[in-house]
């Protein structure tokens, strides 16, 4: 990301500066900026549905204003580290303002880091800001961190959701937040091989503007696409929507340069496929910061497809809807991306309609006069799915000929391709809407799983149950939301995606209450089958679960590999299994 | 493998004994058994093709007679171990039969293994074999092995042709090897799913057997897959000639049990894709028998798919074929599998053919003259692709019709559905010719590589040189044979597979000089851009070049991991970075 890209976006709230939702005199929301297909709109009726489904009255005078000072502490300082930096790297490399501190001091995890950002307080940030720019100053800085013993913390887009950018309370040393960004270059494209070797701080959007220049795609498309780096990628063990297509971040990657303590861990040469043993690469996806920084990577790059194709399909049920996608796999037929949304999820997408004009109106009334009258769709329980087609002319051809031939096996009809780009689309407005809602006491959060088929319904219906007994249990007012997704598809499961929130005007620390809720909800997840995690990573959200998704061994492992690479523990961010109690 | 299937299968030499060739009165070579499409068929061009190739003269009279009594060391006997075994298992779990001894002593590698089991001596073979049952066995056995100071050695198939079964000629301790074979069950299957928990020792002739009878297939077909293991396939990080459709072996494994002395690796839950932090299971393959005994793993599995259809295509030249392979993984269309053979092995397997009936004689010329006369293909140049394809009707249909369109864009001309099917059938029984040879004083190897695209040429060209140069440096009688074929196709490159022999009749210590020649054309590929290795793996024989493939932090990092797991070295197999200098 360039410094300019840089000021562009909000210090600590999701996403750019130009960009958040407004409150309008009519009660209509509009979307500021001209950045999204939303941006620009008016949406009559968003607050309507959220009155309806959380059971409340929204004020619009009655606002939780964010407190203007941030409060940052002052900064632990090696004084002998500081100098050393000081001789070995210019003054454009490293930081002391307190502002850049508290920015690198958290990721986007709405209870233990927005929510504390906005309107309490952090419980430990950086002491310094160090601005990486070349292998060799990774090499030379984790040199200085372990003859000086301080604490590396490795920062990208700061978009993580699992607090994996929460810095450790307990931590003594002084906190380098090593800011990866400037690193954003394409090293070298292989047009023919389709490979291109690329800094680990370039993010999503630089790297498909970049390769689009030259006629190539990435493909790597998570929900964070326009601010996720690629280095952090690979230390979430990300995935994207069109992992049919572009396959997950495992899928993409075919050499990982990582830099430790203990040296530099990468293969001498990208490969498509070996057998060479093992492959110490392998281990380093979903590393979480825990080892050291990732400067480079080299992945797999694609023409720029000659068809790109949206597409939608109503069904009369979720499981309707489930029923053609474990089809849809088997089928050969797998487009880039395929979701299936929920009927709350449906409602949701709907009520974040622009208003209409007048034909747009009549047109949207006789689609759904055709749904529900026609077709007997049922408003309450219908479902939709999204989809992305990617290819060549045939391929894309065959693929929405034989798709939407299976759709109807299953009562599903074809919705049209405006809504599926819509909904497509919908994706990256939708991310600013946690911080529209946080100011009119509406807290909520997203989080997923990945879950065999036959339990898809199962966990789904648990997690609901669990949010309405919750909801209960702490006495919140009104109604909870919850609704659910499916994002992605594999041979065995899916990767279900929810979104939850509630009303907590009145309440004391709901962050601490969203916390304690979204590890009960976690612990359910595992119970009906579900995985600790899907794309989100562990962090320090999901540590406790650890023990019911690895061996014991295999995390005895996992602490003397740490040991091996970094006995210092110079990587001191602390996720996963190397957590604070 | 059920104890009946072993008895059916030679001791030392590949395969089963009721198959072997013959070369019979009129200079003709039949394949005895009914076991492959070869079987029972007499064919007269192979004794005069290999002769036109190599240059020679094959007498068959003079034979290179295997010695009847193989040399088998006195076993290193530790009094306590036995004992304590003795206690714990029934008499029917280990032996110390010499022959069973000598049979868990090697794999299948030509120069180090085969050869000299047949006509010199191994260094070091097994003291014990043991039977391994149960998970609860294998974790029994470590544990006696810990309290004894024994050495272990997994066994599967024994269709290592990396020496990766070769036992260190330094270990002092005692040798168990613990042959897995009896635990071929499969555990449970999820047919809703798509999964199956199976045995680690089952092999893969085994389980599709017991997959086909309840309407599913797992579609991972190794070379070996008659013999070879699931344990196996694991540890050597396979390959199956099916992948585009059914994934690699890391692809087919959704959760490992690997039981080590550090305890029992294994996730507790086999997901289809998460993000849980490092997954230490991804480590796993490639192990190559260093860390431990694998029991068990959950694979995904396939309903038997409604389409199996062959094909072949005939191409000017392999370049042309080529660029069709490099176009086709792009187009969406890649069939099950696809393998493209060079004109040496072309015409190889043409000389293969069983002797032709009056119809099919003139049905093979008229063929022939439409290429050369018609097309005007140079007969010397021709390259040939082998295609599979399974799926939906839909699918199977599409595909061929693709297929073949793009075909034709690079000069390509059907060949038809017969000799699709037999060429890949062919690699069944090809696997019997270097044993029948090696009686006649040709010896051979087959290896593989992974290389990108572009050097493709490059890197077969400067194989094919070095083996004259080699042949020439050491003053070999006759021609050498060298023929390649890409096996496998990905995204930014190609798995290309070698086969080579020379005659050595006269030649002292030809084994020894078969490992050298292998060892400079192992440095000429990675020189040209090639892996260690696609799918064979590194064992002992390729040890060398492990510092060409990995970075030393890399190397160090799987050190300290086998220190963390198996401080003892009980499983001292040595291979890849553990080798002994």
């Amino acid at each position: 990301m360039s410094n300019n890209q840089q000021n562009e976006t909000h210090a600590h709230k999701w996403g750019y500066k130009d960009t958040h939702m407004v409150l309008q005199a009519d009660r209509s929301v509009k979307m500021t900026g001209d950045r999204y297909e939303l941006s620009g709109l008016e949406m009559p009726e968003f607050v309507p549905f959220l009155e309806e489904m959380l059971e409340i009255r929204i004020d619009p005078a009655d606002i939780k204003v964010e407190q203007a000072e941030k409060p940052v502490a002052e900064p632990v300082v090696n004084e002998a580290f500081c100098r050393a930096i000081q001789q070995a790297f210019p003054a454009t490399q490293y930081t002391l303002d307190p502002q850049a501190r508290l920015i690198h001091s958290h990721g986007q995890a709405t209870g233990d880091e927005i929510y504390r950002i906005l309107y309490t307080k952090l419980e430990r940030s950086a002491d310094l800001i160090f601005y990486c720019e070349t292998e060799a100053d990774a090499i030379q800085l984790i040199n200085l961190a372990k003859a000086h013993n301080v604490c590396l913390v490795p920062y990208g887009g700061g978009t993580s959701v699992s607090s994996a950018l929460k810095l450790p309370a307990h931590e003594k040393r002084m906190i380098v937040s090593v800011d990866m960004r400037r690193m954003n270059q394409i090293e070298w494209i292989d047009k023919e091989n389709l490979r291109a070797c690329v800094q680990a701080g370039i993010t999503g959007s630089e790297l498909e503007a970049q390769l689009a220049k030259v006629g190539f795609v990435c493909g790597h498309e998570p929900d964070s696409i326009e601010l996720s780096t690629l280095g952090g990628w690979i230390a979430t063990n990300a995935s994207g929507m069109k992992k049919n297509r572009y396959g997950n971040i495992e899928d993409i990657v075919e050499n990982v340069t990582l830099v430790t303590p203990m040296g530099v861990l990468e293969q001498v040469e990208a490969m498509p496929r070996v057998a060479m043993g093992m492959q110490p690469q392998k281990l380093l996806f979903g590393n979480e910061g825990n080892l050291g920084l990732i400067t480079k990577a080299v992945i797999r790059i694609h023409p720029l497809p000659a068809v790109k194709q949206y597409g939608s399909i109503v069904f009369p049920t979720f499981k309707a809807g489930t029923e053609f996608l474990y089809e849809l796999m088997r089928a050969g037929i797998a487009p880039a991306s395929v979701r299936l949304v929920d009927n709350f999820q449906f409602r949701f997408g709907s009520a974040l309609r622009p208003r209409a004009t007048f034909m747009k109106a009549a047109m949207n009334k006789l689609q759904k006069s055709y749904l529900l009258h026609v077709k007997q769709f049922d408003p309450y329980q219908l479902a939709a799915a999204t989809i992305v087609m990617e290819g060549a002319v045939d391929e894309v051809k065959y693929q929405a000929q034989q798709i939407y031939k299976l759709a109807q096996k299953y009562g599903g009809i074809a919705g049209g391709e405006g809504h599926g780009k819509r909904g497509y689309m919908l994706t990256y407005a939708i991310a600013y809407i946690r911080d529209f809602l946080l100011q009119y006491h509406v807290i909520g959060e997203t989080f997923e799983t990945t879950v065999p088929w036959s339990k898809i319904q199962t966990l789904c219906d648990a997690v609901a149950r669990q949010v309405d007994e919750q909801h209960l249990a702490y006495k919140l007012p009104g109604k909870p939301y919850i609704s659910y997704r499916i994002t992605q598809c594999y041979h065995s499961g899916v990767c279900i995606y929810f979104t939850f929130g509630f009303y907590v005007k009145g309440i004391e620390q709901p962050d601490e209450i969203l916390r304690q809720i979204e590890h009960t909800l976690r612990q359910v997840i595992m119970d009906t089958g579900g995985s600790i995690s899907h794309h989100h990573g562990v962090g320090k959200l999901r540590k406790d679960f650890m023990a019911q998704t690895l061996s014991p061994a295999s995390i005895d492992l996992l602490k003397q590999t740490k040991q091996a690479i970094d006995p210092q523990n110079i990587f001191g961010i602390r996720n996963n299994i190397f957590a604070e109690e």
